[in-house]
């Protein structure tokens, strides 16, 4: 099976199924990109946490219990800035680090954030490539019964207990989509575009604020396909239903389907979500969407792909025929 | 016994006089000037190699087998830098790493480094007070046989095996002393001046190379003297007689007096170079000078600071009465 095959992702959630697509295709047909609104500069140093969750997971260094961060890492650093006074609220692990200090030096000399992922992507061998959406800063903010908050502030420092009202992504609407990301999204050999399990509000309408990258998806040749966050009335991870129980929404999938109805061929929910209603036009397919082993990301990535591919098949004059990859 | 004693101290050999100083005397009394001529910036971080060494060996945190660097410390940093392929000619501790980016942050924030410095060390606990010579930039740079070199290319990069043909203090002649530097030299209650056992090219010249410092040691009133940091034809530690003999000078602790010739009182050697040969005026003593155990420190510190009384004893109207303190 041919043709690239692009996701959006946000960090531990969206990479998980990242993975699951690196390993179930030829790699290097597959473009991820990346949420960089929760990118921030802290003690000094640019941090990109989803960019970093993607190339850690897919390098095979991510750490396996709690899905950011890197395995055998060590908390030297932590415990010595601690000794000094420092700031020890954003934990930094001696391995974790390094990509910061480097990444910050590469910038500094010049380096976009795009050259910077790609060049450290290709040093730690993976070979699926890693899109920030942008390398214009884009922040998100929300609106809190605390104030208005910085995203690490609300989501770490405060543990995301602050009541959210209001989300706004500073800068998406001047900043400039990643030229990789308009020609992947416009290319004829586009075979499907999937939408990682992320949070909705703080890892994909970040990308999505970004005018032309969501106007390329409504336009784009393949089949658009999500995987809903949300499983029942829990988030697999993070605080997506809290937000839409605070934001007024639905708590639930049909409310991911809502937010992305314009954009969605294929909206992929739990078996337990299986009677999800969602606009009309969007197909509903319903599989274990939990991902614990490396299998389980492997076997929703076929799926996905398949039903990517079933419609295309259905589109008059694509490659693609009907069947797993 | 009162008043202040000012310690003039590079890295490693320096600091462990000035240990042993801080442990004899009411430390709140002893200030330590220090050699900033081979700070640099490294990765985006600013690193005072002589600073750091004389607060981790005050503070009881350095490596008690190097000299430099922190105790118990780990490298998962350098590990993870090395696979990204970052810069790891200069290897930087997990722990020591947080002094760096603590300092380059407080920098960043508009503090001076003897700001940062000075917060830093009540924090960790040190009674003496360590001043940079200046807070402007003064950089250490060496003509080798492999051309200019700064000072950190020559001294680790390179480990000192270029031939040094000539040294320059770039920025100390315009560089400002500390206020606080000078107002302790100028101090009419100031006990002694020791110039720790540090590499007199690398460590203490560039600190006499700011002219204000040289001319207040110079106009003191207190008995100035200085440890050699070389016993019968080797350094304790680095690069000192090899470069003397690159130099074309004598190589020996009498190739030290002369240099500060102008400065001393007293010159104190080991007891293998009790005849070494001194400029007129100086009183030379012997004494065992190498500094293995605390005990060594503690040692040489009490006899350092009873020859300075001594010597203060012999000048009209001090209040400083011969004998150890």
């Amino acid at each position: 099976m041919m043709g690239e095959v692009v996701a959006l992702s946000g960090g531990v959630g969206g990479a998980k199924l990242a993975l699951g697509l690196a390993r179930v295709l030829d790699a290097a047909q597959l473009a991820v990109i990346v949420n960089t609104g929760d990118d921030f500069n802290h003690l000094g140093l640019a941090i990109s946490p989803d960019l970093d969750t993607l190339v850690y997971t897919l390098a095979g260094l991510a750490d396996p219990v709690q899905g950011w961060g890197r395995r055998d890492e060590t908390w030297t650093f932590m415990t010595a800035l601690e000794q000094l006074g420092g700031d020890t609220w954003f934990r930094l692990g001696d391995a974790d680090l390094a990509m910061h200090v480097e990444r910050t030096r590469r910038l500094a000399a010049g380096e976009t954030l795009s050259v910077v992922t790609d060049r450290l992507r290709q040093r730690l061998g993976i070979a699926a490539r890693i899109l920030p959406m942008s390398n214009d800063p884009v922040r998100t903010r929300l609106k809190t019964d605390a104030g208005w908050l910085d995203f690490q502030d609300y989501f770490v420092r405060r543990r995301c207990t602050p009541q959210v009202r209001q989300l706004a992504y500073l800068g998406a609407d001047t900043a400039r989509p990643l030229p990789e990301v308009m020609t992947s999204l416009s290319s004829g050999d586009l075979r499907a575009v999937i939408i990682c399990p992320s949070n909705p509000f703080l890892s994909i309408e970040p990308i999505l604020a970004i005018p032309a990258i969501r106007a390329a998806l409504s336009d784009c040749s393949a089949p658009v396909i999500a995987v809903s966050p949300v499983i029942g009335d829990q988030a697999v991870k993070g605080p997506t239903i809290k937000m839409m129980h605070e934001l007024g929404l639905k708590c639930g999938a049909a409310e991911v389907a809502r937010r992305y109805a314009d954009l969605l061929d294929i909206f992929v929910v739990d078996e337990v979500d299986a009677a999800t209603a969602v606009p009309a036009g969007i197909e509903v397919i319903s599989a274990p969407t939990l991902m614990t082993s490396l299998e389980d990301r492997e076997r929703l990535a076929r799926l996905v792909l398949a039903a990517a591919d079933r419609a295309a098949g259905r589109r008059a004059g694509s490659p693609y025929p009907a069947g797993v990859s």
